[in-house]
């Protein structure tokens, strides 16, 4: 079964939103199996996103639509719809209740334009998973289901996992499984990677199953994924399952983790393993890694903290980074010690750098220091990264965690 | 004229990477006057990618292709273009020439396959910009011109800026003038604020120029974007600039900025202006709000650093928190005068509280104290924020900002 997703809003086209929902839902619909080949971005135009899903529902089987279902104006969904089944839109009695009722109990002023968000064409039916005051629609029609879901991201996936999925995959009844594994790597290039696999790409090419793909993903790393089709579930995952073992195998080290681990969770959990507690000290990055670091469910057992040393001020008084020059292996070295003392850390790591545009101390931006500092060991690195600001600080934050866990992590394996 | 964006690559409908590509250029075709009404992803799939770039020249003026330029099997663009125009690809012996001089002057290996990336169909020409190791291409054919950048952002921006951009205003020669400026408020719901600006809305409509759009932004604030059309940039200019004068006055302290600006942006400028430092005392936030602060260009000249206090240890010995419940306004203002005291700085902003999905003292996820501590006054206050972990972070963020410039900034501003 193929899905499409259609993103409504004129501020995704220009750019002031970026859309995230459909690459969420992208996801989901990938992990249960169903197909999406196309996904739309289509602004708050009437005439235009009657097209677009009419387009949709005659390539696919079945539209998901996000966005503009709020309650001003610019808010088209519902219109749509009715465009397309030519059903005027009417005001659900029961619908009005449940949002003046909404209001009431959360003790906020309902605003009168909210009372829009109770109408629909008779034909379509209110998701029954409603989180917030948005109701959704499912709309069958000739050619395929539509299903219009809000903008609002935590509102759009509790509609998604509470509802739409599940009633697509009954719809479906498609018996063939997909299954997908990602392996995620940091040390080696695309086409470095694709040299390396490419006698295993021939070997799986002949039979076309299960197929691999490569993306750099920045932050995330660059991930190599493997992907097999079966006739049940059990059956794709142990294909790809294999394969991961086989990949595993051919990388080595560069592999630092799978499917959704990231290199902090990766980090972290053998951190956990060891019985380590973990503290940053970050310049250019400010807070980046830190942050990087709490968004890992459970970080709490692990992550003590750190120091965001932005003036060169805080370097020296709260790490004890001696006076000089900052963006040196040596102050980024004082500064993971530094860390690991003041926040009674086992392990403390430490950025510095330039971000750039302008250059620091004679050195150009994306030059970066990197240090680790473990029970009975230290590293430290400099690189010249690419990129522009944000990208040089992201790829210092994967970086000086994968000289930890190239240089401790994998060390001790080695010996264990 | 009327831009389409397509977006290359399979990870991008799985939702393994998000397409930030095509927002970032619909952003720069509105900046520049054109439209952009259609923005769809598609597939590592031949016969998908050819099929979308006909309906997109179809129903657009010229399209621009981003993705699938780089040397691996799966980068299909060129074999498109190839398809669309129906001619064969031909190896470009410059080109083949220049990538490996690039290789070479970087010091780096290069792999064979890269020189897939030589090959074109004779009608396109390369973009003369090239600031990667993908060269770009522009493809005039009967039905509009195709531009195929590559999908790593820091080279497609450059492309863009460089080349495309300029060579798409020189085809369009449009004498209608496009210009649109952004409120930026925070404290109000959309329906409140549309509530709010109903009438000056009626006034509008009547005359259909400038036109408003409402945009829930999370992080970045709830926008106002006020668009107008003219016969040329200066005219279309002074609209918006009234109209935002307009609704400023209307909106009051609501509004903290305007454009580019964010609330990281607003309070570090008005910071500067009095010149004060910060310093931030983070415990849910992981270092989110220093991150959100630091990239802020020219964010050293108030921001000194902070200090992430993760574990409640931290709290109580690098900021002076006393022992007890760290979810309270007074441990946000303990942690707030800390920070400030501890670094040197004028002014201290502190967050705590339960990020979630678990309870934390008792307390449910999404409940949050935040406190500002400056020059002769202090603040503080508890929120109940909906959504799930990342969202209850990065609205601690712009709240704690926020309730700063509220309370010191515009009080401030308002005895001035």
């Amino acid at each position: 079964m193929n899905v499409e997703v259609v993103a409504v809003g004129t501020e995704l086209l220009l750019g002031q939103i970026v859309d995230t929902n459909s690459s969420w839902i992208g996801e989901q619909l990938a992990l249960v199996g169903l197909d999406s080949f196309f996904q739309t971005k289509v602004g708050d135009n009437l005439d235009r996103l009657v097209d677009t899903l009419r387009r949709a529902l005659d390539r696919s089987d079945a539209v998901i639509v996000c966005g503009g279902l709020g309650p001003t104006q610019d808010d088209l969904t519902r219109e749509a719809l009715g465009v397309l089944v030519e059903e005027p839109l009417d005001e659900d009695d029961t619908m009005v209740e449940r949002i003046i009722e909404m209001f009431g109990s959360r003790g906020r002023r309902m605003p009168m334009n909210n009372l829009n968000q109770a109408r629909k064409p008779a034909s379509a039916e209110f998701i029954p998973v409603m989180p917030g005051t948005a109701p959704g629609l499912v709309l069958p029609t000739q050619h395929g289901v539509v299903y219009a879901v809000p903008g609002v991201p935590w509102e759009m996936k509790e509609m998604l996992t509470g509802f739409v999925l599940g009633d697509l995959s009954r719809r479906s009844g498609d018996p063939a499984a997909i299954a997908s594994r990602t392996l995620r790597t940091w040390g080696e290039s695309e086409s470095g990677l694709s040299e390396m696999l490419a006698p295993r790409m021939a070997e799986l090419d002949e039979v076309g199953n299960p197929t691999l793909a490569f993306l750099a993903s920045g932050f995330e790393g660059l991930k190599v994924r493997i992907t097999a089709k079966a006739a049940d579930a059990a059956a794709a995952t142990e294909i790809v399952d294999e394969e991961a073992d086989h990949l595993r195998a051919l990388l080595g080290p560069l592999v630092f983790g799978r499917d959704g681990d990231n290199m902090e969770s990766a980090v972290l959990a053998a951190l956990e393993a060891r019985g380590h507690t973990l503290a940053v000290a970050e310049s250019l990055t400010g807070g980046l890694l830190g942050s990087r670091l709490a968004s890992v469910p459970g970080a709490s057992a692990v992550f003590r903290g750190g120091v965001i040393a932005y003036h060169p001020e805080v370097k020296q008084q709260l790490l004890g980074v001696p006076d000089g020059p900052v963006v040196t292996e040596e102050a980024a070295l004082a500064m993971a010690r530094g860390a690991r003392s003041s926040l009674g850390a086992d392990v403390g790591l430490a950025t510095t750098g330039v971000a750039g545009p302008e250059e620091l101390e004679g050195q150009r931006a994306g030059t970066v220091c990197l240090a680790a500092v473990w029970p009975g060991g230290e590293a430290s690195t400099t690189l010249g990264l690419p990129g522009g600001r944000q990208q040089i600080r992201e790829f210092s934050c994967i970086s000086v965690l994968d000289l930890l866990r190239r240089r401790m992590l994998v060390d001790d394996d080695a010996e264990a």
